[in-house]
């Protein structure tokens, strides 16, 4: 088989894509793994968290569509190849992070085939404002994944940071509860017992 | 919000499950990252291969189904959590790797809810037979992406295994272009060059 040469070219264009995003492997993250052996970093976090939208899909939003949630979450957090992983708990300059997140994904984005490249871009917007069912919904499960991770790590990134269940509430919980009130009356209790034992 | 105490089983089951595969993110592959800076992990490796199909999705035969191929993809290497990788190019006895993650399987798809375990299991074992449009799709993305990281990486693998250019033809190009001869067809020419430079 030969490939017409506009063929070439398109794979060409995908797959310097695909190579490009090899270094979110390299982005290392607040949290560890749960055994707390390691920080995770961005490549990892991004295959979890689209596992935990297909396996926890019956707790969205009826006009949820998983598939497009996966996708989102498959995409989030390629932004961080240029701007780094901003942890929840720290105290970015929020505009500025995101002027530097949008110009990451103009960039890396941008080394696909045009509509795809708008296609791609298009839905990481999506989610990031948080304002579809699907993003919210899948901000939920992003927000959702650390304290799972912190609760069989022994705290994790609530230690580093020394923060409150009151922090957590109000920067992980409002979020959580937002697309997933199911998963935050799940996890809620087993915090405030951690908070309680170890705080 | 208070859950039913039969919507708290449901939960804590699937999260055990979730808990359970972090540990992926510690199975170490052959294959190194394409700045060759260290071995990928299975964990970081899913999520690559998701977006592979993600991104490649057009070059699939008109029956897949890409949003099935994804969720494939994302529990593809889950039994390796209990059976290590198995590297394309080493000697492993295939009927007792077969064996050894089949009840990985069992096991580990085994703490989700009954029905979703079911699901789950009935999805990887069609990834494993490889006969369906959508697991042949699957398979030739699995096999398409370590070459990627090879030519990245200055030959990764194939330096490690000593391999020539007809035994990737034989174990890999075969299986990646009976689901995606496109991607073979861009593939081929540059593993050959590699090799007329290199070896």
């Amino acid at each position: 088989m030969k490939l017409p040469p506009q063929g070439a070219a398109r794979i060409e264009a995908q797959m310097a894509f695909l190579c490009e995003v090899d270094r979110l492997k390299s982005v290392v993250r607040a949290t560890t793994l749960c055994d707390g052996s390691r920080r995770e970093n961005s490549g990892e976090h991004s295959w979890h968290i689209a596992l935990y939208a297909m396996t926890l899909a019956e707790h969205a939003a009826a006009d949820v569509d998983i598939n497009r949630v996966i996708k989102m979450l498959l995409l989030h957090d390629i932004v961080e190849i240029d701007s780094g992983d901003n942890p929840i708990f720290g105290a970015a300059d929020q505009s500025a992070v995101e002027a530097k997140e949008d110009a990451a994904a103009l960039r890396i984005f941008g080394l696909l085939p045009a509509e795809q490249s708008h296609e791609f871009i298009t839905l990481w917007r999506e989610f990031e404002a948080a304002k579809t069912p699907d993003a919210v919904f899948a901000k939920s499960l992003d927000r959702f994944q650390p304290p799972n991770q912190n609760l069989a790590s022994g705290g994790g990134s609530w230690i580093e940071y020394d923060v409150s269940f009151e922090t957590i509430e109000a920067r992980v919980g409002s979020k959580v509860a937002r697309g997933a009130p199911r998963l935050w009356a799940y996890i809620k209790p087993k915090i405030q017992n951690w908070f309680a034992q170890n705080r």
